[in-house]
């Protein structure tokens, strides 16, 4: 996938939001500072800033996601954003429209921005090749490739609680090989300079290329916990069972769910994340997920700001307006 | 269901609006006065007060209702709210999550305020037990409980015709057992000193406590709406008739559908109510939905202002703000 | 239909838009110059004019339509509307209730304008007749009767690149009897003063009054073609296919496919136009679709300044405020 190239111009300023793999240092940290710029706004009474006034933005779901829509619907919101919401499941492309006629005629009508979720890996570098120059596209998850707005909310959660990336251990656990969120986890992980980055997976989760990604490999939970400052849980899409890839969901708790006493491997202030919806009980135990080493809540808050920080980024205004 | 205390604050100050059992009739009379003040917003060129700017207003619709989530809507945006519509079918919750932590999350995305609609009776409260404070919850109908803003708008609709609720009878006719509205209605009628009520239903579609809710009892429409002021016809759910509890559509019209002729037992200058949608030729007769007596449309007007006061009132300023 | 009167007030101001029938010259070309000057709106980095604060637009889509619908919530939205977008088929009108309930009960909601498009031929004229005075209507498409925002839009395009009608050529060709946009743009182009208006089909798709409608009649479309200066393709509804009307797709392609050599026929500066969604391949090949004659997307972007100012004449207020 060529994904450089595209997503800065010249300067290093970013037009679409695709991958993180691509970008680099800079650019990620000015996203978070940003986002910190809008957290205060979100906790204002009054939680709007005028960055994104008269932009369109549309929404194109060819996969149901409520959360991560209406995150984005809120940041746009708070950016005063017109927003068109489409439902792709009945629109022209489900009646045979190809494509690039959809993203042709999207365009025709003046949308600034696009905020696209796709079953296929690849759409979003697709459309963004494609919209003429001035129109971006944010990619909020295609297929198994990338999802990068939560990579970022998670490097903004990390950073809030640990400050520097590099002396962090962080683990990943569960199901890499199909998981986007991985994928960019591990890439801006690498970006920000974590100093070791763990997978924890049984093997038939685990893509064959998993250690040329710079991460360490373990298959027992236990071990790969061990003096980590940061655990990331991963859903279990619960289809995985039907194949020959997983055992039972009870099987999986055993080996790989996330209990209190495993936590204690950890180092003790150690912070649990999770991209949510999370199955309790399956992936991770309901004491760890309401207890006091869990920020999955605050994950969710702060995914607010760093959408809105992509966003105000790629038209142009730094988030530093939002304090005015 | 442990109503009292969590709708209002120790100063009497509304926090969340979810039954009209555990409030005062001091709260009730509040929100028809304001709703007044609202009444000449709607009605002007522009309908838009600034009082929830910056706010986000959330629909949680489980259980589709075009009609009541429009008129929160229009409510919300004519007080300037954001405003965020989740189709909860397609959401983490039809995924398995919990409500609670369906509740969680979305509170953790900033939300100001919950409109929120459910099958199950005590939703509302649930809702408003765990959500953080300064966040409110607004009961849009929950299962066979109450539906209290269109009580409130019934009430506004008889106070606007008839003034003084001290002096006036008042009927409820209809499918009273499995009716949220009625079960409102009773409460907000009684807190306001009505001076009688009547319910008038088949014995089959009576709650077996119905006279302990100070009410008198009628299954005959002709006895019942002898020197009524007011009367309110329930929208028969048509799937009560699969059951045991009713007859055939006929039957029932013919045995408690409201006509012209039996609307003639009550005083001359009586108002005809429905919270609609209405099932012409069942429970009402053409020519009296339509007739001058009926008050109907006006129902629907009025909800809009009684909707724009509960929502100012919680989030702290009066309706005179609207005036300026 | 009795569409004389109903559109136009005693000074010929636009009350209702519901059919090119029953306008007149003077009308259509106010529209053209008044979407002309929205046209600079939409270029703008903030596309907003506040000529629709505080009122409320109603998406009522009976027929599903993501283009349609979306090129009305971006015009009511860049003119600063609240929208309330109702799903026609969860609502109460599916539940049982007359169109005319549920007319009266939007209406009570305070409503400033509805956009209807409805499966029904005089669904948007049945609206317009019941609504109060100063609320309006808007027709989004209704059967096989008229769709004339459409027919706007394109009349808008042709205008835009060939400025005179009275020396024009004009072609439709495809589904002329199934067509509500063919029955708007014939109107259109006789009220504009076309030199000549074709329609080019085979005999199964012509209604049999077509001649009467000022137009002439081909079956051939090598012939239709000859020195023609704008190409209007309707799109094929694959679903006649079923019926006896049509032979398969290929055989219409090869009869009444507009190609690369086919178009040579035309004048050498023809231009080529279809309401999309195109079938590729079926009506239209593709290198004619996005070769240099093809206008097709330029009519998308047309469609919603052409859409702001039927809005804005209809509220009284002209397209020259949107230079302010």
């Amino acid at each position: 996938m060529p994904t450089k190239g595209i997503q800065l111009d010249a300067n290093g300023k970013l037009l679409h939001f695709l991958s993180i793999e691509g970008l680099n240092q800079q650019i990620l940290t000015e996203i978070l500072d940003t986002a910190e710029s809008f957290t205060s706004v979100t906790d204002r009474t009054i939680k709007k800033v005028p960055i994104l006034r008269g932009k369109t933005v549309a929404n194109l779901f060819f996969e149901a996601s409520t959360r991560t829509r209406s995150t984005f619907e809120l940041a746009a919101q708070r950016l005063s954003a017109d927003i068109l919401s489409l439902d792709m499941s009945t629109s022209a492309t489900a009646k045979g429209e190809t494509m690039l006629d959809t993203i042709r005629n999207l365009e025709a009508m003046q949308i600034d921005m696009f905020i696209i979720r796709h079953q296929d890996s690849g759409s979003a570098h697709f459309f963004a090749q494609h919209v003429r120059p001035g129109v971006s596209v944010l990619n909020a998850g295609d297929g198994q490739h990338e999802h990068p707005t939560q990579a970022m909310l998670d490097m903004y959660t990390i950073r809030h609680y640990k400050q520097d990336f590099t002396n962090l251990r962080v683990a990943i656990v569960g199901d890499i090989m199909h998981s986007r969120v991985a994928r960019s986890q591990i890439h801006a992980l690498n970006l920000l300079n974590t100093a070791e980055i763990r997978v924890i997976a049984p093997s038939t989760l685990l893509p064959v290329d998993t250690e040329s990604l710079g991460v360490q490999v373990y298959d027992n939970l236990e071990q790969g916990l061990l003096d980590i400052d940061v655990v990331i849980m991963l859903r279990l899409q619960k289809e995985r069972m039907r194949g020959a890839l997983l055992p039972s969901e009870k099987e999986y708790f055993n080996l790989f769910g996330l209990t209190q006493e495993r936590l204690r491997r950890a180092k003790p202030d150690a912070i649990v994340m999770h991209p949510g919806p999370a199955n309790r009980g399956v992936e991770i135990e309901s004491s760890v997920m309401d207890g006091n080493q869990s920020v999955i809540l605050q994950q969710v808050s702060f995914g607010i700001s760093v959408r809105m920080a992509v966003m105000s980024m790629i038209v142009g205004q730094s988030g530093l307006q939002a304090k005015a």
